[in-house]
């Protein structure tokens, strides 16, 4: 039976376990740094419940799984220094706690680790593995890219919205999926099925995301609410306001705010709820989640596999069964 | 027969017809600006040639030749945001011309393009030509924490500065030479003789640099004489004159310089002409030059195709035959 208890800990486990050259420590140092932060690994967790599912042995795809937990955390350090971000997880990003040269070039290094990661012990089965990479982590650009530029533009349409929070972020849990299918010897229909229910996972959990930093509860979302509101970070839920905004009263509210920011979060969660946008996000949210489920349940995985990704997608909504 | 310049023309072709996709604009026309330079592309044409001597066929070796130069151009572009230059090759530098965000994340791409084009056709050799450039590309990120270590510290020995040196630039040459001889079909010995050529050379290149710096023609080097002396800049002539500099006087002037630049650069040429550093230099760069033909004699080439090697090698001291 696949646990999620399990797999996060074997990822943990062998995530520690990786034997760093000491020197240059400057280079070593911000890698340990980053990759030692615990929590649950989703990406890599679905690598090897994917291959277990498959195949009936996670160990398969070990390599694989920890190159997907390598490369989201490749990510997040040069995307902390584009976003001058100061803290990760509740600590100081790399670029804090070291520099800036620091984080560019140790996440350089991250990225071919991670690469060398993915080939390792991968068999008959490298070349797949190494396109799915490579490919998948194109598109994390672009998304990433496009994140950039939609915070420059007006107009963004939620097409583009979602198109965006894809790339940049769905696209690497499919093929955290696929990737332990490949692995597990899977047929392409079956390594298709996990790759749709990762991306669909993965626009839940991100418009979920979205949702909770305006509606959720500060103690149990971890963070003050509103603070996607107060940035005028574009989510699900202000470029589908701002798609409605005929009269332009948000759009000036956002460009020029005149009010505290208490004010401002109670002002746009009015117009949010005029738009009835909590409902239509929360149907949303459950409609990605819905394709998840539709597509596993098309990968002919045993009963008891199959409730374990079901049950996964369903947490996302606060349904456990 | 292999020409220079009809490789290099091959190369930049090759890199010039290179399909981005249009979009995101922001992620692909930095990667487009960097690689449009010309030039001679030393390391690429190592490729062909490599390929070329050991089966009489260069095109095997041309995705991974392509491969060789974008890597190159990544660490470039990375290296300018690290080292904050305005310019490259006298235009300005992708995080000037764009922005630092963008010449980050478009570096990320090209690392992943180069990875890639690296496996593309590589057939049975794939394992082989990935290990190389990962290993290869691990080295590279370890000799640029070095080199940014040793600006921090006051005690570098000249075989710290070779090692980093080595690391930095050379082994990308040796890995160059090798990823040929890998298309190519050569064997173990003849994979190793390849390396070791382009690694000694890439260590007489980058020491000729540090010569050149200082006692080079300006109209011919195309830059001004000296800007290392300015700068502090760690290169051979000043690491081996601090090791000997006994009486602190060189260590006091680079520290707090009390001059004019031309005064600081005429007091640091006396002193190295004290140490006899000009006709030392030129003996190492000479000694890496002979350690490069010595190991091209072992790869076992045809006469016409060693002496492309060996000409190359020696047109780094000035000498063409």
């Amino acid at each position: 039976m696949i646990e999620l208890e399990n797999l996060s800990e074997i990822i943990n486990n062998a995530l520690r376990d990786i034997d760093y050259p000491s020197q240059p420590a400057g280079l070593y140092q911000p890698i340990a740094y980053i990759l030692d932060c615990g929590g649950k690994r989703l990406r890599p967790v679905l690598t090897l419940a994917a291959c277990q599912a498959v195949c009936g042995d996670s160990a398969k795809a070990l390599n694989q799984a920890m190159a997907m937990e390598m490369f989201h955390n490749f990510t997040l350090l040069h995307d902390d220094v584009m976003d001058k971000a100061d803290l990760r997880r509740g600590r100081p990003t790399v670029h804090r706690k070291w520099d800036e040269a620091t984080a560019i070039l140790s996440g350089d290094a991250l990225l071919t680790l991670a690469t060398m990661r993915v080939s390792m012990n991968a068999g008959e089965h490298l070349h797949d593995v190494m396109t799915l990479f490579n490919k998948t982590a194109m598109e994390v650009y672009e998304g990433q890219q496009n994140d950039m530029d939609f915070e420059q533009e007006d107009d963004v349409t939620i097409e583009q919205y979602v198109e965006m929070i894809r790339l940049k972020t769905s696209v690497l849990l499919g093929a955290a999926c696929e990737m332990g299918a490949i692995m597990g010897g899977a047929d392409e229909k079956v390594r298709r099925a996990l790759y749709t229910y990762g991306e669909k996972l993965g626009l839940a959990f991100q418009l979920q995301d979205d949702y909770l930093d305006t509606y959720g509860d500060a103690l149990i979302f971890g963070k003050e609410i509103g603070g996607d509101i107060v940035n005028n970070k574009r989510t699900w839920l202000l470029v589908t306001a701002l798609a409605a905004d005929e009269s332009g009263k948000l759009r000036k509210l956002i460009e020029h705010c005149p009010v505290a920011n208490s004010e401002k979060i109670a002002i746009v969660m009015e117009i949010y709820e005029k738009l009835n946008l909590p409902q239509l996000c929360t149907d949303a949210i459950r409609s990605y989640v819905d394709q998840a489920v539709t597509a596993v349940k098309t990968a002919g995985l045993s009963a008891a596999d199959e409730k374990f990704f079901v049950d996964l997608a369903l947490s996302t909504i606060g349904r456990t069964h």
